[in-house]
């Protein structure tokens, strides 16, 4: 049957991605195109095209019209207009047709110049904020020269300036720091429990959380409890020595992945993690949500969020770890564009045990501006399509079906983020 | 489009519960009520009223009307019309429509005072039977001032008397202790092959089967064989010597969870393993079903059945198994109210390889009386629309629909628990 | 509602069955059938008759016409007429209506005997190709009585001689074994990267790849790199001094089973792994086609495609496997019939991640020529359902949907295995 109208509480959402990256801000030929389309690193004569992919079906139905072509443009015919039309304006067509209340952008992965999130927020007529990548954040600390003694005081520091962003929260008032029993150099006051008011609660382009690519490291099997002095030496120790001039710091540690998670924490900043679902360089097995249980059983009483993200296929397990632990939530980013049009599917897979109050949207869409407006598109006639069927079956009111899209369209993650309404 | 009516032959069933707990006997106000309908501990700000899952929607549309609400009446008004009707009113009439043949009662689980299986068969109108959870029943055994070598037939013992029930089966004849190797203390034979008919038989209240927690503690990796001497001696020294005054015993140990798993088959005791989706105390990489595996490879050929409860995200893993070893059988409680209008998704999965014989109905319900009867509701839908569905598409025919539709909502509970019909 | 007709793209197609075995050429008594039926050893009195399992409702809706019954006749009346027809007459009606274009026959599983590729092949009417079992073929070489020494390079020779199979591709030209550093006795060259266009593209039962039973044996956590010399003499020494007169050799040891995938794909072979779902003797855990990440990481450069058989319940995992490797692909094999009318849930979820470009079409039949007819007839449906949902939802075209149905259901197998157009 042909696909419904999409609800009217759902149309009318201004969806908040509270993960997204930049997009690349060039013309690009069908190969580079077709390399940022999946998690592929690009196609292959023995695969064949990447267009002939759920996601690349998706980019001729739902992207094709907005660059004035008849949906299911074949792919040369749309690359062709994309061209004509510069990258420029299909970025500014796509986002501000995703319809977007706010961005909150990863810019800690940028293997190519990218879109700032201010240029993100013009493009798509909507406030942008920043998460910080917490390992990118380590290695450019490490290779600033800092001494191994004094990485960990640098890193709280660099953390604490990025969040508080001069917006004058008077918490710089000398406290001890956690792992080391003594006067930190920072002086800063680690927050242990409660979801700071005021933290991060700024304007365009300021910090507002902190995102762990511990899975694609040392995997998600992090130890519950916070490092100790010991262990974090040793493992700054053990990195700094392994370190070559000229070869970039990688940070891919237990200890230092868990030190970071913590570090963010004590401050107050809620934490993403990529879970699942990546690239190539991801390996599933250490990349399953059940593997945080106890660092999110530990975590559970200071009251922070911490953010599963993408965790396809392991989606229902995520949205088990959502329902049981209070300051845990799930999204079905960058699946939700991948998936096409089974993102109905996921959705409706990671809402069986995930309250409505703990699921966030987000596209998790990098470089291709086609991907931020998927994610949205699609995320919209799932979210609209799972609440249409339940009203048909009479499974909730028409009331509730609204405010269930208002939640999870945005009202979730502006309580995660406190963000501004 | 609208749920459809129930097919006939699911409408009539009188289901058997074969996997529930007690219901608190008080009137709740809403924290408790809230904190008692999902695995999480209770609500949150940060996350939201529970009311906004997918059981606290069913509970709105399913349960408001035996309380004589409109459907999908609000939280408050459920909770004042609940306490306005009292407890035990509450009971009867949610207990009373689940439509039950018979229940089988876990007694071991007793955080609070909760109403008897004498009790709950009152309210529903069935017979109950009772499920002995063998990590309780060792605990009792340990704290009971048993010396450790006493301890492993003081169990037995005590297990046979629970399954023996004074019915008088000729079968205390004297015999060895299989992991002792020599003249057992109970003097109980060890029944290690069949699943002797008689046991067990017998009325209301009486053990039928018994219950391993084992995933909540060492996890489901059970090795295969059972314990030698050595090992199980060894073991209970362990336990004994790290037991301290005024803590209540706890049982944690591999060997001791295997130990009891083969006590109670060698009685010829179905047993039932938690397995999957709980509270935030289990750890679902150590829940996963197929970690049975070569434990399920080396009882089979006792042939006393082993049922792998909940299950949930892992119900594909448990059908397979169900499939595969002859004596394995699989439920989705627990899940099936949990996932609420997502229930029929859930059976559809676990039976794509579970053989229609090898599937039970369970509830799990433990504490609220209302997820007796969303339990039960929510299958019969579930299972209903899975039939229906099948007539539809010419799977089978109406005889084959009534005939799948008896044996998974009671037939198969009565034969591997033996029940009287 | 009822069952849509096919589509015409996909009713039209000649399927390519990428991976089957032979038929047991014999007539059958019910227990005999049950126990090929699906991947239990048989029915049970505990458990109830196997007929009564999704693929045994397939049975007797889709192929008791075929033996001139009504739709979903009766076990015994369905078994009266196949005895009647006989064995021969049942396999070639059986085969003939699964309306293939080519078969790829493992033969290296023959527990009892089975029909030869050549008579598969004349009672489907479609030309058959042969895989090589590489366990079953190094066991052959142990058993031939062949020093520890001259085991590598015999097993290298063996798969050469089976491959090039006197088609005369002038490959043997005398160059190192990768593993030994050394002159190589069998002279072959080993081909590092590409996929040799000629090699295996011969005529019927001629080897076209090999396949892998590590899942069954050391499991799938294999090691990505090549074996060195030292780790493969000692494997094979420890191996040999193992083997005892009058005991069949039984190869399961992680480097021998690496150090076979390495030497087919030498030779340009396609791999085929054993993944996922199958009888009582594979341990779930061990058989997650994730396991398999870091070899495939390491294999992606040759270019020489690898094949992850069955997949289920991990099929949404293989999706991924097969969306980021390029020279992966994927079926969901032996889980089509047994899934019977959920066939199309299960296709469309590894088709959530899978390009269309990468997903073959397989029954894995064994034993009975029911299962040839089942897969062929519930993949048609599966896939004809998903193009035409896709069609009614507007998330293609017409000429799209025909141009997959044709990638799915025979272009991919002949371009990966260069089968003959």
């Amino acid at each position: 049957m042909p696909r419904p109208e999409l609800l009217p509480a759902v149309a009318g959402l201004r969806l908040v991605d509270h993960h997204c990256h930049g997009v690349v801000p060039e013309d690009l030929p069908r190969p580079a195109f077709e390399a940022l389309l999946t998690e592929a690193g690009g196609s292959s004569p023995l695969g064949g095209s990447l267009f002939d992919t759920q996601v690349g079906f998706a980019v001729r139905r739902w992207c094709a019209p907005l660059l004035d072509l008849p949906r299911h443009a074949e792919p040369e015919e749309y690359l062709a207009r994309r061209a004509e039309l510069g990258h420029a304006e299909v970025t500014r067509r796509l986002l501000a047709a995703a319809g977007l209340g706010g961005l909150c952008v990863d810019t800690g992965y940028t293997p190519r110049p990218l879109l700032s999130p201010a240029g993100l927020a013009r493009a798509a007529g909507a406030p942008a904020y920043e998460i910080v990548r917490l390992e990118r954040l380590a290695e450019e600390v490490a290779e600033s020269g800092v001494c191994a003694g004094d990485f960990a005081g640098r890193v709280r520091e660099r953390l604490a300036e990025l969040s508080y962003a001069g917006n004058g929260h008077g918490r710089r008032v000398g406290t001890r720091h956690p792992e080391s029993g003594h006067e930190g150099r920072a002086g800063m006051q680690h927050v242990r429990s409660g979801h700071p008011a005021g933290l991060a609660r700024t304007g365009d382009g300021r910090v507002v959380g902190a995102k762990s690519v511990a899975a694609y490291r040392a995997g998600l099997a992090l130890a519950p409890e916070r490092p100790g002095h010991r262990d974090l030496t040793a493992a700054v120790d053990r990195w700094f020595s392994g370190m070559r001039p000229g070869v970039p710091a990688r940070l891919a540690q237990e200890v230092l992945h868990r030190f970071l998670v913590y570090a963010a924490l004590d401050l107050g900043l809620p934490v993403q993690f990529h879970v699942g679902y990546g690239d190539a360089d991801v390996h599933l097995s250490r990349a399953n949500p059940v593997l945080l249980t106890d660092l999110l059983r530990a975590t559970a009483p200071a009251g922070v969020p911490i953010i599963l993200l993408h965790n396809y296929p392991y989606h229902r397990e995520a949205g088990y770890l959502a329902q049981v632990f209070p300051h845990v939530f799930a999204d079905v980013s960058l699946a939700t564009h991948n998936l096409g049009r089974r993102a109905g599917a996921l959705l409706a897979e990671v809402l069986e045990l995930a309250p409505f109050g703990k699921l966030l949207y987000a596209s998790d869409a990098f470089g291709l501006p086609e991907l931020y407006h998927l994610g949205a598109v699609l995320f919209r006639h799932a979210l609209s399509g799972l609440l249409r069927a339940g009203l048909e079956e009479d499974s909730w009111t028409e009331r509730d079906a609204a405010r269930i899209a208002g939640m999870v369209g945005s009202g979730n993650a502006r309580r995660v983020y406190r963000l501004p309404a």
